[in-house]
């Protein structure tokens, strides 16, 4: 069985890789950047290049879904790269193709705040799509770089599927129903994007979960159970949000980059402002094979599970990370 | 016959890309840095990816030889990407597979100066490949960014030689011996580089010229037999420096950059600071058709004509810009 994971933010290392190894994961899409600029950006993908030179008995870059036919026929596991912000691309359309021709297959058009190009979900206000907004969506669609609407305002989110014209992804997050936390999406944002063809990954970031760090596995299963009757098998996966041996002024980094000198607790507090502990059932890639367990205790079939574990994943990697017009 | 020039940097527009159609050349490579950062580099990337989009029927971004089939097959000109100067990966050696992912296939070590590389062809020392300058060479033979030594010293090529793993190019240069130009090289080093299964280009520069601006078809041609002769038909090819349509205040900025207040007239001089006229039998891409005529009336084959036209060149690119390692 094929397994994708599209969200990880690890701290990166041999140990980490090897754990890709042992739960079999053939593909992860592994965030790169968060308020990086352009050029800090490069020097990530600078460390990645180190890192597949390194150790490419383990990984290897991914750039097209056959990479991950690739990763598996030599036991490795491929790597593709997103942004959880536009940070990255400044204010330069014409970074967009060159970021795509690195290898970026993802990139958030805002991480919690108001971004260049639309509203991040934490802002009272979600005015929707900017001008420079429909611009690069536009470009996105182009050369193959997905939009990710994780981060965003609902708003924003709605208007994203209606401009793009490729199916765009809510990489990690589950649905608000479920568990209202601000960053879960609500009815109205699954179904504008599941319609369009595009995907949710269910994320296990304990802020996500019901009962957050204490959430079963069977809660879990269940909840994504309920999802694929209500939106449809094809169109969910996994995108798990592992933040795996992190530092807690990693989170820190990503809450607040430098766009404020005051501390910002984002979805913890003061009281819980470091990474919260994962469950019991999921603490690492090795973990994987709890999730199939899970999903089949919940009733679902073997072709159920295949396409949420990274099926729907392979085939989206497929149609939309080509550029616009080579769509097999 | 294929039609290959190893080096151009023209003032680019739709009236040369169609020149180039005109003139059936099938790729060229391109200068797109001499003293740019590693950000502005990029910008003139971007510019070509907007040329790409806009002129498609015309030309074609060039990364492997395979790219000059598929142009001919289309019947367009596959551009190859290359610096004149190492100033695009800044002190970055990390930069050398970020530049090549982009589509970068030469860079010169230096151009005319001291760089953190190697010795410039201008300055009155030469003290040979630099420490850095050995760890990316060493980098370049393994992503299959091709050693240009057009414009550095005669010892910093030789050593260049010795410690590339890889064939070396000079893309645009003649011999010393024809025409003793700063810039021309002599015997013991065009014979290092050929020796090596490297390249030399010929240049239509004025300045690289017996007579410069008057310099006769005849007298090229018969310096491009002789050159065959001497150092073996496999080695060489065409790298005419064809600066077509460039203002007077581009070819101060290939010599002065921003490395000096001064004003340097490079090959030129005060009386003669702009770009020379062109020779009347290549004022263009159209004019490749006579540098084959004017090779036939030399007494040349058509087995080696082919050879100096482009047939060189594209075993050249087919071994030496894929990663060290995959070469066929």
């Amino acid at each position: 069985m094929m397994r994708i994971d599209c969200l990880q933010y690890a701290n990166w290392s041999e140990e980490i890789f090897e754990q890709l190894r042992e739960g079999c994961v053939d593909a992860i899409h592994v965030t790169i950047a968060y308020h990086e600029n352009f050029r800090e950006t490069v020097l990530n993908f600078e460390q990645w290049n180190r890192w597949f030179e390194k150790y490419d008995h383990l990984i290897m870059k991914g750039q097209w879904a056959s990479d991950i036919d690739r990763a598996r026929e030599t036991g490795r596991t491929a790597v593709f790269f997103g942004f959880q912000n536009p940070s990255s691309m400044e204010d330069d359309i014409g970074l967009v193709e060159i970021l795509h021709t690195l290898g970026a297959r993802f990139m958030q058009l805002s991480y919690n705040n108001q971004s260049l190009l639309a509203a991040g979900c934490y802002e009272a206000e979600d005015a929707g799509i900017t001008r420079m907004g429909r611009q690069v969506i536009k470009e996105m669609n182009r050369v193959g770089l997905v939009v990710d609407m994780s981060h965003s305002g609902d708003r924003s989110t709605i208007e994203a599927t209606e401009i793009s014209e490729r199916p765009i992804a809510i990489t990690h997050a589950n649905p608000y129903d479920w568990f209202p936390a601000l960053r879960n999406k609500k009815d109205n944002v699954i179904r504008a994007v599941t319609q369009n063809g595009g995907m949710i990954g269910f994320s296990l970031y304990p802020h996500h979960l019901k009962d957050k760090s204490n959430c079963t596995l069977e809660e879990f299963c269940g909840m994504i159970a309920r999802t694929a009757d209500r939106y449809g098998i094809g169109n969910i996966g996994i995108g798990s949000d592992l933040c795996q041996n992190q530092p807690d002024s990693v989170v820190e980094w990503m809450r607040v980059g430098r766009w404020t000198k005051r501390i910002d607790y984002g979805e913890g507090s003061a009281s819980d402002a470091g990474f919260p502990p994962m469950p019991h059932w999921f603490k690492d890639n090795r973990d994987f094979g709890n999730l199939e367990k899970g999903l089949r205790d919940v009733g679902m079939n073997a072709d159920e599970i295949k396409a949420v574990m990274g099926g729907n994943w392979y085939r989206f990697f497929e149609k939309n990370f080509v550029p616009q017009g080579a769509q097999s």
